[in-house]
This record gives structure tokens, C-alpha cells and sequence, in this order.
């Protein structure tokens, strides 16, 4: 990827009205940006303008933060939601994760053939079990045992970790603990869960057992935004994998990681490229 | 089709124990049946056996009924639920709809394609709009408007036409009716339904509305045996469509149509051929 | 859809520079136009500029006539290739046949379903099989035999119809004819062909027992705009099913059949909305 | 898994005749065998019969050694090609790699999380560069760098390494060497290989490349036998990932490796659970 360009991806939402693509086209353009990809989604129902713009930097002619001058005057005007990120500054992300292993190696994996365009400065769990796993990888692997009575002081704990490492995407690879109100406000559109999903959907424990009672012929997952609402924040993916009767409750277990495993790696991908802006319970992703 | 060979499909279900593989198999080669498929299972936490037998008639040495007797006094030896149908006796379906032509239209251009091995005798419907297709498809078409004062004897006469038809599947083609408990229990493991399903699942008035709302990124379709629970009898075939952002709830309602006469067609031909056996609130399928 | 604005579709290509996006949405935004759905690409490899704008045209302070000419002039400009179409005039559509029906079924059901925003005036075939089913519709069904000798002068007639009822789209639907190359010539772009896909591919007579003896594990189907070279033209849309050893040639051609359907209904539908740019042996699909 | 019962899977083919499945189910059953699955195939065309029997031997009243002896015998009456397989001795697995982790990261993952029963004794390259992965596995890693020169001599020395650790199955994880046809006849129906797959396919270098130039729509891959035709074993399982007009070459590479990795996987456990039957250039697979 040496050589590549330098780029940046703007992403805005605001109140539709008229203009607004050739507004943000035209001052990108005044200042020698050459816009890549440029997808605009206007939601008829809301009225609300959604856009990303992917563009090659190389011959802009003003410094970055002049830039970000401009837009936010710009931006200001229409009442937009803005925000913008470059190719030469990785997005810093924490993965937390419990026992399961499956969701982390394959983030690892990815990062390291160039999928996953971060940084992953530090792995975060609330057991020991997945250690070496982070040695393999050189990346330092933080315990933060989690009882009902440490729960506060240990979150504390780790939301000052995330941010003194400065953290912009918080994945969570299988991380068996619910976070608490004030964690996930803390980091809003910045954590990512995974959950299993089935259809009809099970609630409560062991919800494969349940769904092999059922006879469920689709195993599913479903990766979104972390919000107070336990598994209820804005749905970045989806996918399923069929199943049968011959499947075993160890079976839809299988069948629900390699799910689980690709659809989290589909959303944080596009998260690190700029692809997704949540709006409400709903996201638009722009491919 | 012609010069096919005379076949036979023996279901049977019961409680596991050895042998009962070797028994049925050593009683048709006994009399000179030549199996083509056959799928056995063994469901370990239940403890219960399920088999499908296709089989070849052609050289059978003795007559249906006698089989029919032996079979009966072999099964009848290991508690087995079982049933017998033959590739010249078709099965007799009856279709009712409401005023989506989507899945009536597919089942009719399946089975003028060989798809589906069945007769359809009657169409049934709550309101007269398909008249004109099952009139193209010459295929008498039945009204019987249905309130809530009139609905328990409109289902009498409904019960009464499709028992005089000697009715062996009741397809509900995206019929927009409950029905009553009298009707489901009439015909149990006899009838099929299809609904949306998305994930979450929503219930309630206009579910593409609230799945718009929602965001969801896959929207599905379940085909079931209609039980007196409403939406929970034994599934027998799922899929779903990707969903995205972009998709208005036109889109959506297109793509639950799409999915929907898949999934419907495909439970549909499983039950012609007696690949499904129900037990409890889930199903085994031969394939 | 009654009481949807009038809006309209550009499609344009040229080679990349800057300002483009900028341009086209000033121009649109200078005479009253409200954006809906605006996507660009950028080929790297190639240097190309694509985009679509959709917008409502309801506060348009010119008529169309006018706004075409600016658009010819600023297209111009900058050399691109660039087409409009607008939400008040339907495509008009043309279906060529043989005597398989699923394919032109499908289309039928979806344009009654208003999944296809456009006219039938005619369907074409070269075989009387399917006129019952035109009849059906209220469509015209006009046969053209074809034998080697009458190939030449009965293309020539058949362009004369299709011109003659200023035909926008001409859908294979399973036309079981090469079209001469004097024919695909005459409608760049125009042609929409499906076929049958596998992994690998087969050539030649028969292609499903070919599938069949060589045990493929899935069945596909392309959508592809029709060129001088046999099923070698753009591609637009593919997809496919599994495949099993049970699966007999018939159970094949099922399958194929449901492929083809889906996948062809794909292509019509983002031709018909004007989603798809062709540029050499590719195609660019706005979503 | 501990607890768990002693199984065998009995694998059988042979031409197809009445009475086979009657003679097998009595013959395990006179020993005490209880059958937990059996799926039989005829194959209509071949005139071929195929079987596969899983069974609980923990009430077998006969040692395992008598038990093949007895089936010798039976098999041989009907000339069967039969093998038999018992949970508590695992197969032997020797993967083959290069430079490409992808395949392999996911093969050792699925053994750490049981979704592949079976032992790794040895990983082989032609190259050092995956060393520290299969160390981090504590599996053994043998280079054999390979040149036109010096092929033949180090394929002898990889036989005689195979042999010597008496492999059962060998799966070449993107290994990047052509096997020579003495390789691949040692180890009939005990190599798997994985390939890209598309529509239609590319021959020759760099068919990613060729893919991305050409607009597919899909990207596969196709897991199979190794034979001494090249890519022309018998298929054991295929799958693809959609592509668009928006992937790169590199994105393409990237889905490759997705649906390498799931496909790969999927055939080496079938293989592992005795589901595959290859009969000339097809595979019977029960599931």
C-alpha cells in the first residue's frame, strides 16, 4: 500500500434541503480535492441528507486543518453532523474479548493480511484465558475480572484505559459481559457488538439449545452499534447459515461462529473505512 | 414422467431401538422392493427414530394392501408412527389465498413444470380477486367472504368442501386469515403456511414498516405446519434476502414476496415427496 | 405510486477529472433540481468517471427540454457519454421467447406487482407455444419462425416491429436463437440475455447433464447484455444455488430455472431504473 | 467429547442390487451395532449403490477385528468397495502450504475449537515463511523448497515423510505447486485441494485480475480431490461471495480468501466425518 495516495473520507448527515452536494463538491473542489467515490442517500420519511466522500488529498491545496476550517463553516451553515478521517492516521481500536477465541484470531488474521486498516494497540478481557493469543500477536492484553461488585470500578478502570490509548473503535469479539449504561455512552457509534440471531429469536440462556428444540432452519448473527439498549443498538450486518435437523446443538454453536466471525469482521471493516453513519435505531452504509 | 417406475415413500417414526433399520429393509427385500433412498435418524437426545424409505414397486410380489397389512403388523411391533404414499396416486392439494397472487401464481407454474406432483382441485380465497387466475388455470375457485360473525360457519363449509375433496395438503398461499383451532386441529401436519420473518422478528400490524424503521439488513420467510399457536408450528424451511438502507419499504415488501414463494414452493414439494415427518414443534427432512 | 413526484435519472461516464461531481450537481441545483440518490465511482485502473443522479424535478424552474440542452452543452464539455430518463416515461419493453415460460411468467407477475416500471407492448418469439399466456395479459404475440434460411429476413422483420413500437429494451427470456450480430448491433445496451452458469463452465449441447455427470455443487445463472460475442457481453447480474449428488438433471433444471428467474427479474429491474453504466466488457450497477 | 460413545462409520459402493441395505443393517444388528444414521444413494443412471452407516459399537459383541472380518466377507459377496472408520482413533492430517496463512490459520483454529477430529503431525512448505504458525500449534514444519530441478527428488522425500507418519488425508491449504501425477496417485481420494472459482472461469496467471477486468459478479471457489488432472478432481463442496463494480483486485482477493477458507474447511470435515464417497469424477456426500 506504500504509494497509495493520500485520502480522506468525509461523512455528513443533515436536514435535506437542496444544494447540499454541490455546496460540499464544489468547496472540495476549489481547493484541488479529487473526489473517488461519492455516494448521497437522502431518506425520504426523515428528510435527512446522509453522504460520504472518498478523496484523493495529493494535490489539495491547503493544509488539513484549514480544511476542516472550511467544512465546519460549511457544514455549520446546513446544520451537518460531520466528520472526516485520513488514510495516514489509523483508527486505534480495542477488542475486548472473554474465553471465545474465534471472533479475535479472525480480526487478527484479517488485520494482518491488510483487511483491517487500524491499529490494535491493546486486547481487554475479563479472563486470562486468551493471553497468548495477544503475545502472538505483540499486543499488550489487559485483565479486568468483572464481578457484580467490581463491575463499576473495573469499567472505570477500563474506559481509562481506552482513552488514555486513545481508542476510536471498541470491538466486541464475543465479550460476555453486558457493559453498563455509562460505558456505552461513553463511547457512542464507537463500540461494535456481535450476538447471535435466529428466527424466530430466543432470549435468555443457551439460546443454540433453544433454537435446536425449535428446529430453526437458519442460524444467524447480527453485528450493531452497543447502545444502552442491550442488543438493541443501530444494525450494521447480518448474515445466516443454513441449518437441519441432522445439526447437533455443538453443530448451530459451529455454524453460528463462522456467522458470527464474518459478519463482525464485514462491520468493523466498514467502520474503519467511513462507511457507516448511525441515525436513530437504523444505518446507512454506503458501498 | 411416463415410463417412470412405480414408487412408494414409507415415513415412519418411533422410538429408537436396534434393528429397526434391519426390519423394514429385510421386510421389502422380502418381497422384492428395490430401495432407491434411504435416510435414517436418530435423534439422541430424544431417543427417537425417524426413516425415510423410497423404494421401487415393480417387482413387488405381493399387492399394495398386503404390504399395507404387513407393514402395519411390523410396525405395529415397535410403536411406529408410519405413512405409505404411492407415485401413482398423487396428492390432492387445495390452495387458499386472500388477494396476493405472488405464491398462487408460482405453485401454478410449478406444477405445470413437473415441479410439484400434485392435483389441485380447488382454490379457496376470502375474497373473489384471483378468480380470474384459477379460471387461466382451470381450476374451480371457491369465495367464502369471511367476518367475524361468520367465521366459524364458513369454515364448516370450508372443512366440509375439502373433506368432500378428499384434500391431503392445504397450502395457505399468503391467506390473510386465522385460522380457527377447530380447522388447524382437522388437518394436522396438513397444512402449510408462510409468513415474513426478519431479525428481530416483529409482530404486530406492518411488519415491513416497523423492519424499515428498524433497519434490519435481511429480511426472511419461514413456511411452517399451521398449528393452533398462531406462527409457531413445526418450521419447515427458512431463507432470507439482504436488506439494505436503500431499500423503501416497497423494496422490502418486494423482497419478503421473492423470498417468501421460495420458501413456501420449497416446503410445499418436500411434503409431496414425504420428506418431512413433524415431531413436536420441529421437523425432520429426508433429502 | 400515484402522487409520486416527477423525477428524473442521469446516467453519465467520461474520463476522470476533477470538478465533475461539482459541475453536474451546480447545474442541477442552479435550475431547481432536488437531489434523491447521487452515486459516483472513480475507476483507478481504467481513469473513468461514473455517476447516476436521481432527483425530483417537481420545483424545476425549466422544461425538460431546456434542461437537456444545458445538460448537452456542460456534458459536452467535459466529453462524457450521458443519458436521461425521467419517472413519467415508462420504458417500453419488448420479450422475446421460445417455449419456456418461467422466465416471461416472472417478468408478467412482476410488472402486475409494479416491481417493473415499464410497457410490454409486445412479446416475440419463434415458436407459437406461449401466445395463450400473452393472450392472458393482453399483450401482443407475434411469432417469427426461424430457419436457417429465413434467419436474415426474419431478424430484419423483427427489428422493424421493435423499432417500430420504439422499444427501449429487449429482454431474452429464455430465447433459444443467437441473435446475428447485425441484430445485437442495433440495440448497444439494449439486450438483455440470461443464461445458465456453473462452476465450471460447460459448453455446447445439453450443459445440465453435463453438470450433472461432473458432480458441480452449484447451479448459477448470468444476466448479461447481449454483444456480437455469444454470452460474452457485460455482465450485470449472477447468482446460484446449490447443488447435491441427490439432485437428478431434472432437479438441475429446477434449480437453473429458479436462477435464471431471480436473476434475470435483478437485471430488468436495474436496467429499468437506469442503475447500470456498461463500459467495455464490465458494467457499473448504482445500488 | 469425553463420554462419548464408540462410534464407527462404515463407508460402502458397489454396483446396486435388492437386498444390500436388508444384508449390512442384519449383519450390524446381529452384533449388537445401534445405528445412529444411514444414508443410502442409488444412482439411477450408474446403476451404483453407496452407503454410509454411523453406529454405536459400545454394545458390539464381537471385537472390531472380527467385525471387519465379517464384513469382508459380506462386502465381498456383493462386491463392494467398502472402509470403516472408529471415533477413538483419530485421522492424521498433513497440511501442505506456502505463503498463504489464510487456509491454514482456519484449519488449526477449527482443531483447537473441535470442529475437526482429527491429529496434525506435520505441516510441509516449499517455503519457511509460515514457521512460526504452525510452532505456535507445536505441529512440526518441514520445508521442501521445490525447483523444476529438484521436484521429483523432494516430492520422493515428502511421500517417504507421509507414509512414515502414516497420513490419512492430506490437504494442500493454498499450497502453490502442482503436484506431480505420482504424488497424487499414491494418495487416491486423500488429497484435498481448494481453488478459486468464477463465472465464467479465468485460466492462467493472475485470475483475479482477470475476474476484475471482466465485471464478474460473483467470486467461488471449489474445494475437490486431488487427481492428476489438474483442478479436475471430483468436487467436493463450492460456494462464492457476490462482487461488484466497486471491489478492486484486492477486494476480490480478499472474498477469494473468505470463501477459500469456509469452503476448504467444510470439505476436510466431511472428509474427516466419513461423508464422501468419490465415484469417478463425482462425490457422493451424506449429510
Amino acid at each position: 500500500m506504500s504509494g497509495a495516495p493520500l485520502c480522506a473520507t468525509l461523512l455528513v448527515c443533515c436536514p435535506d434541503r437542496k444544494g447540499l452536494v454541490a455546496a460540499l463538491a464544489q468547496l472540495l473542489y476549489d481547493h484541488g480535492a479529487n473526489l473517488l467515490e461519492a455516494h448521497q442517500h437522502a431518506d425520504a420519511a426523515d428528510k435527512m441528507f446522509f453522504q460520504r466522500i472518498h478523496f484523493d488529498m495529493d494535490e489539495l491545496d491547503i493544509p488539513r486543518d484549514q480544511l476542516e476550517d472550511l467544512l465546519r463553516i460549511e457544514c455549520g451553515r446546513y446544520g451537518m453532523r460531520w466528520r472526516i478521517s485520513y488514510s495516514d492516521r489509523l483508527k486505534r481500536v480495542a477488542i475486548l474479548v472473554s474465553r471465545f477465541e474465534h471472533c479475535l484470531q479472525d480480526l487478527l488474521l484479517r488485520r494482518r493480511l491488510g483487511e483491517l486498516a487500524c491499529e490494535i494497540p491493546l486486547i481487554l478481557s475479563n479472563h486470562p484465558d486468551l493471553q497468548s493469543v495477544a503475545e502472538q500477536n505483540g499486543i499488550p492484553y489487559h485483565v479486568f475480572p468483572i464481578t457484580a461488585a467490581s463491575k463499576a470500578e473495573q469499567e472505570a478502570r477500563e474506559i481509562a484505559l481506552l482513552e488514555e490509548h486513545e481508542i476510536d473503535l471498541i470491538v466486541l469479539a464475543r465479550y460476555m459481559q453486558v457493559l453498563s449504561q455509562e460505558f456505552t455512552e461513553r463511547f457512542p457509534e464507537r463500540i461494535i457488538n456481535i450476538h447471535h440471531s435466529t428466527l424466530p429469536a430466543f432470549v435468555g440462556a443457551r439460546p443454540y439449545h433453544q433454537a435446536h428444540e425449535r428446529g430453526v432452519k437458519l442460524i444467524g448473527a447480527t453485528a450493531h452499534y452497543a447502545t444502552s439498549e442491550l442488543d438493541e443498538g443501530p444494525i450494521i450486518a447480518q448474515d445466516v447459515e443454513p441449518a437441519s435437523h441432522d445439526d447437533t446443538v455443538d453443530d448451530l454453536v459451529r455454524k453460528g461462529r463462522d456467522v458470527e466471525r464474518m459478519v463482525l469482521a464485514r462491520a468493523v471493516r466498514w467502520h474503519l473505512e467511513d462507511r457507516i453513519i448511525a441515525h436513530g435505531r437504523r444505518t446507512i452504509i454506503f458501498h
